[in-house]
């Protein structure tokens, strides 16, 4: 049985517990939904205050060419690009992540309907996050083609040659928001290429939390959040990428004067900018974009340590002892792990599911202080879901210890019954 | 003769001179740049500070919730209502400006095909900022439709019902960008829907700068810009607002999770919210979102002072006695003033062509601490033009004496032709 002195030890043999100090969070509060919403960093107020204060307030209209405020979304792209494997130049911070998914899955499209016009169906993962699947929607329905919902497992009948001849993309996320069950970016790119089908692959719960090899997977797009495991600030703008075959071919559809080949030319006439720049489209909001790098620094601080590497060590040696001490401590409440054990298919979060009342659980753990969240089920096929994220740069194993120790006593004491933890907020 | 006794006398008597003391301006500057990126009010720097600190860092997740950022889209919209005659719950606050647009002039196209299939062109300005062009360019592009350029007095002909049996939108800026020429809206939209035609406005140049009376003018769609009079800081996300007549006839196509009648339903399947909220797409940059509130705040203090009446008057005397300062005493030095004189057609900024040497005198007033700006013309039809925008809420009549004082001074001396100030920069 691990017991709370184990856990204690695994904290001081970490090679990654300073990089904790890098965060401020609230005291008596174990935060376990950095998945939906990232931590602050210590330098983000500071550097803030400096963007307004100083950049805006002093430099004014100048601080576009003075601080670097135009090539911010490049500038910042090229810092995510380590970490999912991209190159610098092939991403641009910019938007949000619904609207870079219409860019990419727009490009998608029309490069696979261009090689082959009878190419009109996409296919995604019926437990896909929505966003991503109304955005495909409501494409397919302007441009005349189906978006077809899949079961995990069917993927691969789906991508065989003979099955996919009429299909143009495979969009998906990389890691399931809701079950944390990650994808083999590597051989469903590779089944997809060899059925002649381009892949858009959502990095939301992936970037910052798992090892990303784009290129050497060689997926064709990518787009992905600041907010969550990047540690950007609430709703900090989305990124996006485009294989460099891919990146020239189209003209994304919000083609805005950011992504103009001269944008200050203010000639009448869209010429798109080469590369990723083309999917720019209108002004960025600079103080949540200078806000998103002070929460790449610290992933800046983890290089020296063995960078994305040591932080999925540390994150799978978390999701396993999680899943452990539930075992062990939490054995008998109807809880399941639904997120994979095999730990190739595991992102960075732990998803237990629970056939009810688990909505009023996380409010009651969320009153003794440990902060994850619920996903709802649809009262059929997907259960109701508890989320916990475990984010290697500011989660530590004790903090797994007490939060499932907080869990047992909520479920052993029955108080999640109270009425007050079923009333249900808007943004639960 | 004006001299600077008078227009410090025009100061001592401005009813709303001590709404300039809202701003943080730096000090030795006049700055006349507000029609580009509006200056920055003194609450900002505080709110900025606890939303990262204590909403982000302490609040975590619950204030998406607590802190109300999830509706700050549409409690945001519902202040700057009043600002452009429109009602509470008719706009949101989100994404960028080309953005929206693309989403409005998408719905009024799929609006006017579904009365009139043969209604497929776009009229609009040649001159219009160029992303609205291109926006319509793409969508024209992707939707079969075409994107005619006229100039600004050929509309009221190509607006004649006759004329006009194939036209499905107006897309016009209400306020040149570069001239500072005002379009009459209620004219035009009148003629419009003579010929059964919808109209797109954006206000860019005119929210927060000029009286807009989006119902009584009876528009159909209106876009604008939260960083420039509204005084939102660098890149401040934009505002959409849609007739209500108009708000639930179309599903635009960035149909995205906030725009979901049931967001934290995540269903699979898209079924847009009710009116404007179906506007909405992503997640919002909470941190950019936020510091609007308190540009948005600056005007309440207008309020009581006569609202935007009081500052369109100030405006329209600024405007005047800088054309009257410009002819008294910068004649003869090739400024011709191009912003109309008449005051219906003029928004709140003065423009100044020059046949040559533009850039560099801009440069040169820069360096003597008068910031304006610069936009390049096209060498044939479009003259360079050397704007200074004139902001009520912060600028003063002296400080325009002062600004043509200046100019007057780069010109005699001949020191804009010194080579430092013809070198361009990326943000001219």
């Amino acid at each position: 049985m691990i017991t709370l002195e184990h856990c204690q030890q695994l904290d001081l043999q970490d090679p990654l517990r300073a990089l904790r100090e890098q965060f401020n969070l609230p005291s008596g509060v174990i935060y376990l939904d950095g998945n939906s919403l990232g931590a602050l960093p210590k330098s983000t107020a500071a550097r803030v205050a400096q963007v307004v204060t100083q950049e805006w307030g002093q430099g004014l209209i100048g601080s576009w060419n003075e601080a670097g405020w135009f090539d911010l979304p490049q500038r910042l792209g090229d810092r995510i690009a380590p970490l999912i494997g991209a190159a610098a130049g092939e991403i641009v911070v910019t938007d949000s992540t619904s609207i870079n998914l219409f860019k990419v899955l727009s490009a998608a499209l029309q490069i696979a309907k261009s090689a082959d016009p009878a190419r009109l169906r996409v296919l995604s993962e019926r437990d896909n996050f929505p966003t991503d699947l109304y955005i495909a929607e409501g494409l397919c329905r302007a441009q005349g083609g189906t978006l077809e919902l899949l079961e995990a497992g069917q993927l691969a009948a789906a991508l065989a040659p003979e099955a996919a001849q009429d299909v143009a993309v495979l969009l998906l996320t990389h890691v399931n928001y809701r079950s944390g069950a990650m994808h083999d970016m590597a051989a469903l790119t590779a089944a997809a290429h060899r059925a002649g089908v381009l892949t858009v692959w959502d990095l939301a719960h992936s970037a910052g939390a798992v090892p990303v090899n784009l290129k050497a997977d060689q997926a064709d797009f990518a787009v992905g959040c600041g907010y969550k495991y990047l540690n950007g600030g609430p709703g900090a703008p989305a990124f996006v990428w485009v294989s460099p075959q891919h990146a020239d071919r189209f003209w994304q559809p919000l083609a805005g004067w950011w992504g103009h080949a001269a944008p200050f030319a203010f000639t009448p006439d869209y010429q798109p900018a080469s590369g990723i720049a083309r999917y720019l489209c209108g002004t960025q909001p600079i103080i949540s974009l200078s806000a998103l790098a002070c929460g790449l620094d610290t992933f800046s601080a983890a290089e020296s340590l063995g960078g994305m590497a040591a932080l999925r060590a540390k994150s799978l040696a978390l999701s396993d002892l999680f899943i452990t001490l539930v075992e062990q401590r939490c054995a008998g409440h109807g809880l399941t792990v639904v997120t994979p054990r095999e730990h190739g298919r595991r992102g960075s979060q732990l998803s237990l599911a629970r056939e009810q009342g688990g909505y009023a659980i996380m409010q009651a753990l969320i009153a003794r202080g440990v902060i994850g969240d619920f996903r709802s089920g649809d009262g059929k096929q997907r259960a109701d879901i508890l989320r916990f994220g475990l984010t290697p740069l500011y989660t530590g194993f004790e903090e797994v210890w007490q939060a499932l120790e907080q869990l047992r006593q909520v479920l052993v004491s029955g108080e999640w019954q109270r009425s007050e933890f079923s009333l249900r907020k808007v943004v639960s």
